[in-house]
C-alpha cells in the first residue's frame, strides 16, 4: 500500500507521480553538505547519471544543481557559446523558442529553424542551414513539452558529423531523459540538459545535465568570460568532480534532500533492468494511449507517428469541447491533465503526460484510469465520435 | 517524539536541524505547479515572507526560486545593476568577496571596502567612499557565514540616506534572515536575499528574496538588457505576482515539495509569537554560547561583541588543537560543527551555527549538548585552559 494519502493522479508532462520511496527520501534528516555520508550519496548520484545517459567516456561531465530545467539553458548559453557566435536552434514548440530567447540573453547570434506546428525541421533544410553558415552549436528539443513532437537524434547527429563536424550538438532533454532512449556516446551528443520532475521521477528543484569531453574542452578554451555566476561551469565543474571522487567541496549549498530523492529514483531506474526495457515500456504504453485517442476520433498535435513522443501526448480537442470544461471534468474523476501552452494553438488542445511510475509500476493503473476518464469526460462535455 | 531517525545534531551555519513537520512537508504527494491547491500554497508563502521581512509596503516584491542563496547574488547583479555602474561592496569575509565576484561577472564596476579579519568597514570610511563616487548600489553581508561578523544595518542605512539617498542598499541575509532582526521598510532596505536552509529552517534548494518598490522601479527602467535568463526579474516578477494573487502562471517549474516545506516553516515562525521574541531568543542563546566559549578561554573571530552574529559563532582554536582533530572528536559525540572557510585563516577556527529549532524549540537540548561536547572534545585534544 502506498504511504501517500489519496490524491488525484497527476498525468501532466511533469511533475509526474512519484514513488513512495523517492518521496520518503525527500524527508531525510538534515546533513552537512560536506559530510562524508552526503558526499558519498551525491557522488554515487553523479556516477549513476553516467549510466542513465549511457556514457562511459570518463571525459563526460555530469552536473546536478539546485534549479529547474530552465537553468540548463543558462548553463549552455553562458558557458558553451561566446557572444557573437552562431547557434542554430531547431524548434518544435514553445520550449525551442524559449531556449532561443535564453541563448540571445548571453549574446549568441541565433538562427531558428521551425517546423510547422506539430512537426519539426527536416534534415534537408537543416543540412542547407549548416552549409550556409558555420555554427558553434546546434540545439534541439528532444521532446517539446508544448507539442509532444519528438526529434529523433541519431540522424541529426550523423548529418552534423558529415556536414559540420566541429559544431556542438546540445539536446534539451527535459521531457525525454529516462523516457526516450538517449545514447550519449554513440550518438555523439555534446550536451543534454534535463530536470528532475519528469521521467526521472524525482520532485522538481534540480537541473541535471551531461556534457561531452569535447564540450568541456571548448568551454575551457573559451576566450570571453563566462556570462553567469550561479550557472558557471567554472564554478561548478571542480565541485562535481570532487563530489564524484567523494571529496567534500563547496561553491553553493546543494539540497541534500533533493539529491537523496534523485539518488533513490536513479537506483530504482537502474535496478529495474536494462534501460532498453524501460524505453520499450514507455513506447508500448505510449502506443496504447495513442491508439485509444485515435479510437476516440481525436487527432494529435504531433501528426506524424514517427515524430510522436513516447513520454506525453498533445491531443487536439473536438471543436465543440473546451479545455476549460474538459480539464475540470477530468479533475472530478481525479485525473489531472495539462492545458495547451503553445502560443498559437493554446486553447485548442490538452496534454497527457505518461512517464515514470505511472508507466512502469505494474501495481498502478494510472493510465487505464486516465483513458477511461478522458472518454467519460468527453461524453459529459457533449462530444460524440463522428 | 521526533519522527526523524536518531542522527548527529547538525550545528553548522546551515543547513540547520529541521522540524519534523517541515521535513514531512518535503514528502508531499505530487501536485501540478499550476493547480489551485499548490497555487494557493505558493501565494500564501509569498505573503508570509512579507511578514517575516516586516514589510507592509505593497510595492515590495518577494521572490522564491529554485536555487540556493548564491542565486540571489545573480538576481541582484543581473537585474539591479547595469554594466559599468558602480557598486560599493562592504566585505566582512569570504561571502562578501564572492558577492563582489558575482557582481563583476555581470559588468558592475566594484569597489570593495574590507574590514580587518573579524571586523567590518566602519561608518566613517563608508561615508568617505560614498562622497568620492556616486554608487548605484551598496551591498552588505548582514552576517558573513565565514566569520560570524554582524553588520548592523540601521546606522548604515541612515548614512546612505544622508550622503547618497539615490543609492540602493542591498543586504546578503543568507545567514541572518529569521535569526537577526530585519525591519525592511523602516530600515529603508532595497533588497534582502537569503536561502531556505538557514534560520528559516527549510531544507536547501530555494533562493528567497525581497526587493523594495524603489528597487523594482529601478529594474523596470533599466536601459541595458537583463544579464540572465533564469535569474531574470523580467521573467519571474509576473509569475510571483500571479502566484500571490492565486492565479496560475508559468515561467520555469517551481518545486512544490520545497515550497510546501517553506510554507510550513514560515507558518511555524509566524505562529510562535511576535518576531521580536524570536530574535530575542536567538540573541539570548547566542550570548550563552559566547559566554561559554569565553569561559573555555577561547576567542571569537568576530572580536567586538557589537559585531558578533546571533546566528553563529566562529571560534579560534587554541594553538595546540587542530580542527582536523577536534571536528571528528565532536562528531563522535554526535555534534557536527563546520571548519573554517576564510581564505586567510581557514584552518585556525571552527564554526558553530545556532539558528532555528535548535534555538527556539524548548524540547531540544542541542545547544547544551554542543557546549558540553566542545568542552570534552577540547580536553580530548589535549587542551587545558590557561
Amino acid at each position: 500500500m502506498s504511504s501517500q494519502p489519496p490524491h488525484s493522479t497527476l498525468l501532466i508532462p511533469g511533475p509526474i507521480e512519484f514513488d513512495d520511496a523517492v518521496l520518503q527520501s525527500m524527508s531525510h534528516y538534515s546533513e552537512s553538505h560536506v559530510a562524508p555520508g552526503f558526499v558519498s550519496t551525491f557522488g554515487d548520484t553523479l556516477s549513476m547519471l553516467r549510466k542513465l545517459f549511457q556514457t562511459t567516456d570518463p571525459a563526460s561531465q555530469p552536473f546536478v544543481i539546485s534549479g529547474s530545467g530552465t537553468l540548463g539553458w543558462d548553463m549552455v548559453a553562458a558557458n558553451l557559446v561566446e557572444p557573437g557566435e552562431d547557434v542554430l536552434v531547431l524548434t518544435t514548440g514553445y520550449f525551442g523558442d524559449s531556449f532561443a530567447d535564453c541563448l540571445k540573453v548571453y549574446g549568441a547570434n541565433v538562427t531558428q529553424l521551425k517546423g510547422p506546428i506539430g512537426s519539426k525541421p527536416q534534415l534537408p533544410e537543416i543540412e542547407q542551414a549548416l552549409k550556409e553558415k558555420k555554427y558553434k552549436m546546434v540545439t534541439v528539443t528532444h521532446v517539446d513539452t508544448s507539442t509532444g513532437v519528438l526529434s529523433t537524434l541519431p540522424g541529426l547527429s550523423e548529418l552534423i558529423q558529415k556536414v559540420s563536424p566541429e559544431t556542438l550538438l546540445v539536446v534539451d532533454g527535459v521531457c525525454s531523459v529516462a523516457g526516450e532512449e538517449i545514447d550519449f556516446d554513440n550518438w555523439k551528443l555534446d550536451g543534454v540538459i534535463t530536470a528532475s520532475q519528469k521521467a526521472i521521477g524525482c520532485p522538481a528543484g534540480l537541473s541535471i545535465s551531461m556534457f561531452s569531453g569535447r564540450a568541456m574542452k571548448k568551454f575551457e578554451t573559451r576566450k570571453a568570460p563566462v556570462g553567469s555566476y550561479f550557472a558557471s561551469m567554472k564554478n561548478w565543474t571542480p565541485i562535481m568532480k570532487n563530489y564524484e571522487a567523494k571529496k567534500p567541496s563547496y561553491f553553493a549549498t546543494p539540497s541534500p534532500q533533493l539529491v537523496h530523492a534523485l539518488n533513490t529514483a536513479l537506483k530504482q531506474i537502474l535496478a529495474a533492468g536494462p534501460l532498453s526495457e524501460r524505453f520499450a515500456k514507455h513506447a508500448e504504453v505510449s502506443d496504447k494511449i495513442k491508439k485509444a485517442i485515435t479510437a476516440l476520433g481525436l487527432k494529435q498535435v504531433a501528426s506524424d507517428p514517427a515524430e510522436q513522443s513516447h513520454c506525453m501526448t498533445a491531443i487536439y480537442l473536438p471543436e465543440t469541447v473546451k479545455a476549460t470544461d474538459l480539464l475540470p471534468a477530468l479533475a472530478k474523476k481525479e485525473v489531472i491533465f495539462a492545458g495547451g501552452i503553445h502560443k498559437e494553438i493554446g486553447p485548442k488542445y490538452i496534454r497527457f503526460g505518461h512517464m515514470g511510475v505511472s508507466v512502469t509500476d505494474p501495481k498502478r493503473s494510472d493510465i487505464d484510469k486516465a483513458i477511461k476518464a478522458l472518454e467519460a469526460g468527453l461524453t459529459e462535455c457533449g462530444y460524440q465520435k463522428a
